[in-house]
């Protein structure tokens, strides 16, 4: 099952998991070891997590002989996996000063050389192909992880060193229209052909459309700043009521990491570009922007029609692995580069839910995505600290309305 | 605009007025103040804040001249509507033991007085008919919420005498199977002739549904015990996330309301009848359930549907003004009347979210609806606590998902 | 035991429960279940507890035959007694629509009709002195109580007419000097010639006094004015450090019940008497004032060896009937009158803590004041809703530095 | 102003800021960056900290022309007084990951160059004892922070490598009898030769003691054990009310680091040693024992009559620098030293109050004790984590009832 770029399984897995113990590089021993919240977890903890997976779902039931590295270690990096039996409080991964980056690092390249010859055996390819899609996604969260646990110290230290002022690239102004009818959404299930998709992105079903228009820039800081200006952050009109009372609650009147005309990011604190999207904001904060532009956000529907042309004249499929994500640029700021993928998850007004027929994969695999579907809002795209590969057309990513921690965004829709 | 009853516009007015105070009767002026959690508010505010709705969006706003009965009591009665002001916070409801009962009598009666000549007025008809509408709405409010009251009470002490066991209807078993296609869903807007719904019904429009089939009968006591038996509690692998931590924090174990082999109602501890509907379940446990019993929710298109006889040769049109609802058999528990309104309201799988190109009503009267559109459920049909005359194939109520003191129950589906 | 008055044991029963229930007559039913937080009880609940006191530590434990006047009702009467089992979680009090005012006073005249043969009785003399100082404590407590639940009402009900403005009795400044040595603090236990007092009022025992003098005068509203006029409350060297977290987390900047120039009361808002004693204010709030006015607060010995007279020829002893108090006056307003009692409650800076070979009495009586002995600060003198009679010089009320609804206020102390 | 040891200033300076840096040396830079609660610091912080109150109070105010290492770092490092300015949130200090112990370690050496030449300046002697005495504080507290903290780690992680067992010391049993009488409580303010005490432990002052005896031992692990085999912990009438709400919310049922027959240490877990000293436990569960064991806690008065052997011909003075302190055993584990210090501070049923004529020092210095005094206990000797040389009779330890993280543990006493 080779991806987009033709890479084979061995060559994927190998740069995954090279590319997750390079973002630890630049972190010290402490660094490492912070949690700032409850929803974010130490980068340590990332780098543990993910040879978990690995180790628990290829070697431990699928190699016979196996012996665990550490018997003790699965109850510290379990995530949220009930089937697995017992782990560590979520709040309390911040206190993991050991074992040792060092020590997790052993541990993974014991992993990575018993896995080793079962990289080219077809079947695994199912399990190992959401095993690396797995440490993708967490390598995304690593990075929005210490971002948020920098961005508490007051003294503001920095992650990396900038590598320099890139210019946004002022995606056109304009909006994509579409037609409306019957849309086919969710990744096809043709076997391996079709590539990896999580089980919440299928069935593939049809899904009738409004005639509508997508926008074909994101918002930005610029259009944020007149927002604010305009009290934005003071109408309760322009509010959905749950999000109102987060805003008086929280005290909220910027996107998160916005101080002054600064905001916080891994290259420490720095000017904002007026013309790059607007990021880190919450989907009561995106709701209530598009309120005050008069339009709306899109539905994950139609935001999935756009991203693959389908029925509509001026707008060409977009490219999944285009725009600025993670690992060709490693410019972790969203700067505005035209297509639909890459800077800023975008949110959609579709709650996650499942779709018709949707049933979730059997054993603790399977606890993977449908047990979330209460209480969230699907958010569609890629960001600048996704990995590039990991996006698709069908690709559903979800968070709490309150949640901002990540590169999220919105693209504005409309009626037609 | 008469109603379905054929009632003219003035008809109805006086019978929902009637019909409130009827309802404070059985109560005791400390009944009436009790507040026993926020989602709650004591009788006598219901009372006051459905006279205050009138007074202030008929009466000072269309009625030259109108002197406001008390200047103080808009802040003390209005509850959520940011553009009318300020007003009391919310968990200070139940301090209100003045002004009295009587003394919000006396204000309603000159409240009836004054609208008696618009009540024929054709230009005042929709407001009037929304104003009937959130009064009924808050008939069934304060009848869950004083059950609630009454329950944290040790004493448990009964708002009515019991009326007598009523055997409960036992609604035939069977599904009602649907071949799916294009549904026509929500409230049409055909001008008066329409009658009324609230915005978020509409507009009308297509959805596209999977051939599917709906259970004739509400999932029973007996049925629920069984779950319970068979550890449905304790078992996380049926839960959503959410859900099961909310077992967990609150050591869920049973409905709310039921102790033993009793459950507390309007007539104080009862024994529960098996055959009869469950009720008083939250989302979270409504999913569970279904999980357990290898089916689903309906969603609420496939609801409506069915509810219009759509497309369904085994499916009539269901009747809104049947089943056991408030007004004819003042029975306020479940007992299983066939068809799709009654009894209790019916978790669908829908996120509350608004339809395509909807926009909420202008000024005050917009809150309404609109601003709660993020983290709810939508349940359908009808309870043994809605008014009457009340209920249609498109009326969307909402929840969130842990709530459940209203009559909440369900009504599975599968796919066909 | 005749107490100071001369009136027999019966003759202060029959007394004390009068004004009790006196106390209630102004409220309405609902008014009388009312609870604002979890340190306050409805009105109703005191009736019903302190009768609850009677009937189970008097005629349940003394009376051959006696039969409970209803079963189920200890369990929501019991305030705290561990030994007497099971009881309503506090928060839950206010829920207590049922039974109503009227079925506990029926209560209340069975169980004075059974006590009647038992108030002459010599064996009882010691149990009914408690039973009715238990009840003169709650009466304080329903005053204070309701005050503060009448309080948040944003309408700002009255209970009681204004009985017409009592011009402030102005205390004469000046203070009173002590010259320190051994004093004798604590209720001597003579027998019953000493008359009633509390287990933590004793043992009697000595205590080494430096020389020290004691303000004639309550600190007073207008005084309080100076120290907010100068910035009191916003400057953190006045105030112990768990007192300015208290001060920010609340956002405190006045006494409890001031707004503006007035301040609620029993009478409802009323403007405020710059030469009144100030009142509701918290150990913190006192502490901050002494402070900044270059004084301190007396120890509850320095307190007690004034109000006795002890070794201080310009100090005689002072009435424990005197001042200010319930059941006189009927001025639930501090006014300022001469002499240690009377007015407000005076914070010491004494910890409330065991005198020196003290120990609880045996049973459930024994939970009455040795179970609290941690994080308490002692007040001395008694308040204008005190019921007369009620007071002692070796009186010891206490509450949490943070606790601010009676009626306390502060009386200087300096070193000499 | 040498101290017992006959060191100077300079060799006490330079002993405790090496030994600050020893106990940071076991400990990687995650471990050193961990905060466990808000009541603990990081080893980290407490490295910085201890440099700031120097850099601040002595090189700041008295150097002239001295820079700031970091013109930032103060924020980061100031912990409680106000009259320094802002400072970093408590529960922020465990987000430091920088600066790194290095850097800080840096600045160290820097505040040690520059305080050189100040350290045989008398005009300076009783600042540089505060500094140190400060920073021996913080050595304790470093030590119990860590402890807390590494404890939080399901894998159990020791600081140490055993030292090997050593026995306990069996201190013998049997009580020291005090006759009573005025005994002089307080440090004595006799100019340099009376040696450093804080402002707290003083002035001087008589107090009047009734007879009473003080047990020569403490309280055993295997006692502990008997008072919990005995129900101790779910035995209402043993508690003080608050203690019980404690137990009871914080499901507690042994001290804290207890789990079966083992413990958590600084090495890691251990078996118990039933013979040696309980430690880690509440004031609340303190007093439960005492009331369990018929016994009660000492005033801080009699415990330091009899640290001085006042008036007691059974009982010589206590050796201050005695027992099993930190410095000389490096046995972070109470044994059972014979002696008032060392091993466990000792609970007293003495409020943390001001002594008669107390006045805080002027300025930032000022708050470092007075403001506390609200709500605590005080605790008195020293524990096997205090810094030998730092003890003395007249020291005040003080705590919050609940609080247990520090080497708490108790000494009985009783009324003779
Ligand atoms: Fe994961
Ligand atoms: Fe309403
Ligand atoms: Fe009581
Ligand atoms: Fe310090």
């Amino acid at each position: 099952m080779p991806n987009a770029a033709g890479d084979t399984i061995g060559e994927q897995y190998r740069a995954t998991r090279a590319l997750t113990q390079a973002l630890l590089e630049p972190l010290s021993e402490a660094d490492a070891t912070l949690q700032s919240m409850e929803d974010a977890s130490p980068a340590k903890w990332h780098l543990g997590h993910t040879n978990w997976f690995f180790e628990t779902f290829l070697l431990r039931d699928h190699m016979p002989g196996y012996t665990l590295y550490n018997e003790r270690w699965p109850f510290v990096f379990n995530s949220y996996y009930e089937a697995e039996g017992e782990r560590i409080a979520r709040f309390s991964r911040g206190m993991l000063s050991r074992p040792t980056v060092q020590q997790i690092l052993g541990w993974r390249a014991q992993v990575d050389d018993a896995i080793e010859p079962m990289l080219d055996d077809p079947r695994f390819a199912d399990l190992i192909a959401l095993g690396i899609a797995h440490e993708q996604q967490h390598q995304e969260l690593l990075l929005t992880d210490i971002k948020h646990a920098l961005f508490q110290n007051p003294l503001g230290p920095a992650m990396l060193d900038h590598a320099g002022t890139i210019p946004a690239a002022n995606a056109q102004d304009g909006w994509d229209a579409h037609p409306g009818g019957i849309a086919l959404i969710g990744h096809p299930d043709d076997g391996p052909s079709s590539g990896f998709a999580y089980d919440n992105e299928g069935p593939r079903h049809r899904v009738l459309l409004e005639p509508f228009a997508l926008s074909r820039r994101l918002v930005t800081n610029g259009q944020w700043q007149q927002f604010i200006d305009d009290g934005g952050y003071r109408t309760a009109s322009l509010w959905l009521s749950d999000g109102w009372g987060w805003v008086q609650e929280n005290a909220i009147s910027a996107p998160l990491y916005w101080h002054g005309d600064q905001h916080f990011t891994h290259y420490g604190w720095q000017g904002r570009d007026s013309d790059a999207p607007v990021t880190h904001i919450s989907y009561y904060e995106a709701d209530a922007f598009a309120t005050w532009a008069d339009a709306r956000l899109p539905t994950e529907f139609e935001w999935e029609a756009v991203a693959r042309g389908q029925h509509a004249d001026s707008a060409p499929a977009h490219d999944p692995a285009g725009g600025n994500q993670l690992g060709c640029l490693n410019h972790l700021i969203p700067e505005g580069r035209p297509g639909l993928f890459g800077d800023c998850w975008q949110f959609t007004r579709s709650a996650y839910l499942p779709y018709p027929r949707f049933r979730p994969a059997e054993g603790a695999i399977g606890e993977y995505n449908g047990k979330f579907m209460s209480g969230q809002f699907v958010l569609r795209g890629a960001s600048c600290a996704t990995a590039r590969g990991h996006s698709r057309a069908s690709y559903r990513n979800f968070f709490y309305p309150h949640q901002r921690w990540q590169f999220t965004g919105l693209r504005l829709a409309k009626d037609n």
